[in-house]
């Protein structure tokens, strides 16, 4: 008789955006006609720009025809996207080979499931709050024990708070996986090269492997921060990187991403060479590339001129991070973040419970936004905004926190 | 320190198709300008239909416009796409609801992570041969012991031979899941209705859930056999399906797919929904959605003209598959298959080995196919020809195997 894998049953809630969905169509039903403005989920709004929009076109087009129709593609991705994504990286002083770059669907199936190489009793370290998705699929992987209150058994957590200016102190006892996003995904802190290099040399000397997380990289504008932990010395040997087209070039919805796995990558029995390997053999096996349409849009987009356009994405967010902020600040609520990230990370009001918080947020403004608590223990008490969505309906939203919420 | 996950290790080669691969770039490094004629992998050819070439244009065309750009998209998949599987599944006199339906991008995936939401030391069976994803996913679950010369041990291997028709006997023992695929890769055998009744009587007794997998079944011609299990009574009690735009419209560089996981399934610790749920959790927490461009596509490919066209695209490789049966059988090659599935199985000649006779093709004929030992141990002094290919191709290719193989 079949059984269930009951690691599911350990999950203590469903997966924080439904629930934030959940919440937010209740509350529709209760006010119909009420505007709710989403500042909740890191969803582009803004549309594909025109070199992507280009390239996707020309793919389509290309399939169209029988001179140039293709099927399967190349296994890792096609081998002129990761020959721009190797020049890019070129360009922040990492040299990253092509059969070290995998094609994906996206930085969040690909930071599931790239624990699928690893043993199945390692033990994952997360910061404290984190992306939901490192938690939850660690806990499917069977890697925790029991949720608590405090947390996942078996799970490390390395608290972020605004005493360590969200950037983690080294786990303590023994950890095997390391998952560090920055910029950082909810608190909007970005690591500077030190902080990466002592997690590196922490990493190097205990034989942990980090899995870092640089989706939201392209909203670094400080000269000074790392835009991959490939800039630290000695990274590629203990540190593999997962990234996005998501929030650089609007992919939200179009699915593309990547993750490097450096063949000088090791851990305690694993030679150089045998990491990358077996994310080749999970990927060839239990994946099918990312679609050939949307790997030419992802091309496009790393062109000189799809560079350019995509800045100006960039721009346009972090002009809305700069509206929030400054909006809350202005009536003040402690804000964090926003500066080089496109989320911003406030503490709640009177020590409010981060879901009372949402519900109050949601009543009294119409805003919708991320309960803290959703990203981990130490996330309760905050919020998360998010500077993805139109810069008009952002500006509403802030007029509306400022008028509406009953500080 | 961490360690990788040891199952990787048991794995017996390389995934089939890249040593497939290896062995056919070998051969035209040694021989420069050979004009080899694939017949391996089943990669579609022909170009994608001008309706779903006029829906994928309207999705770039929607996201590069502010009006209609949208990012994530519904959880399970967009919803008249949803329907318009409902709606073939209606047409096939089984009755779907949206909320059972899961878009993928592919049904190669879904085949191998749908084993997630399963326990560990889930008992999994195969058909022999069998596609290598459902074996070697199992593998990497850790759901097998070591790999030997007979096959995996802890995996319950159902052989499918000329004797049996292609269809295995229900299996001794302890099951409980069961991978059924129909039409068969790489057999093209096509289970009847009664056929398919006999596993869902043994599922529903002995609970076992049933993972069929139907990727094929645009290639069914025959009115009388089935093209989804959901036409078996009971079925949605103990079977999941898994499907496939891959080889229907020509996607199988586009990527999409779907799996309909029905709210009765249950299995014996599972009451009828929660592996519905559980799906749901597997998918929104590791994986993404299928692209937005590609789902319109998918949408416009189940529009009446859409389904007229792939039709067009099918019946032209099913002429390909006359043209290889016939050719073969002319020279005296023993056939099965290529009549309700683009999939010719053929008995090696002189009971060569399958790997022989796959480099004797190569090198008598250039020509490329699948050695049906890689399917699995019933597969040995079988071989695989797909009838995926231009028919000009398919033509040159057999016409070189009836003239140049050394029988």
């Amino acid at each position: 008789m079949a059984r269930v894998n009951a690691n599911y049953r350990k999950l203590r809630a469903g997966y924080l955006f439904p629930e934030i969905r959940r919440r937010t169509t209740a509350f529709l039903a209760d006010h119909p006609g009420a505007r709710v403005m989403r500042l909740g989920i890191g969803d582009t709004t803004e549309p594909l720009t025109p070199t992507v929009v280009a390239g996707l076109r020309r793919a389509v087009d290309a399939l169209a025809d029988p001179a140039t129709y293709t099927g399967y593609g190349a296994e890792q991705g096609e081998v002129p996207l990761r020959e721009a994504l190797a020049a890019r990286y070129a360009g922040h002083g990492a040299s990253i080979e092509l059969d070290e770059i995998f094609i994906s669907d996206g930085a969040k199936p690909d930071s599931a499931n790239i624990q699928s190489i690893f043993d199945a009793a390692s033990v994952v370290a997360v910061q404290d709050p984190a992306y939901p998705v490192y938690v939850d699929s660690a806990v499917i992987g069977g890697r925790t024990g029991a949720g608590t209150d405090a947390g996942y058994e078996g799970m490390v957590y390395m608290p972020c708070t605004e005493e360590n200016g969200f950037f983690p102190a080294l786990p303590e006892g023994k950890v095997d996986l390391i998952y560090l996003c920055s910029p950082n995904n909810p608190t909007g802190a970005v690591a500077t090269k030190e902080q990466l290099a002592t997690f590196v040399e922490y990493a190097r000397k205990t034989g942990a492997v980090i899995i870092f997380d640089a989706a939201y990289a392209a909203y670094i504008s400080d000269p000074d921060l790392p835009r991959t932990i490939f800039e630290v010395d000695g990274a590629k040997e203990c540190a593999l990187e997962i990234n996005s087209f998501s929030k650089e070039a609007g992919f939200t919805g179009v699915r593309l991403g990547w993750t490097v796995v450096p063949k000088a990558l090791t851990c305690e029995d694993a030679e150089p060479g045998e990491l990358n390997r077996l994310w080749f053999r999970r990927q060839t096996t239990m994946f099918n590339e990312a679609s050939n349409i949307v790997q030419q849009g992802g091309l496009a987009a790393l062109s000189e001129q799809g560079r350019k356009e995509c800045r100006g994405l960039v721009a346009y967010y972090m002009a809305n991070a700069k509206t929030i902020k400054d909006g809350l600040d202005a009536i003040g609520i402690k804000t964090f973040g926003g500066v080089n990230a496109p989320y911003i990370w406030m503490k709640t009001p009177n020590d409010m419970s981060s879901w009372d918080f949402f519900d109050k947020l949601l009543n009294e403004t119409h805003v919708v936004g991320t309960p803290g608590s959703g990203f981990g223990p130490n996330g309760e008490g905050y919020f998360r905004l998010s500077a993805f969505g139109h810069a008009d309906d952002i500006r509403v939203a802030v007029d509306s926190i400022q008028q509406n919420l009953n500080l």
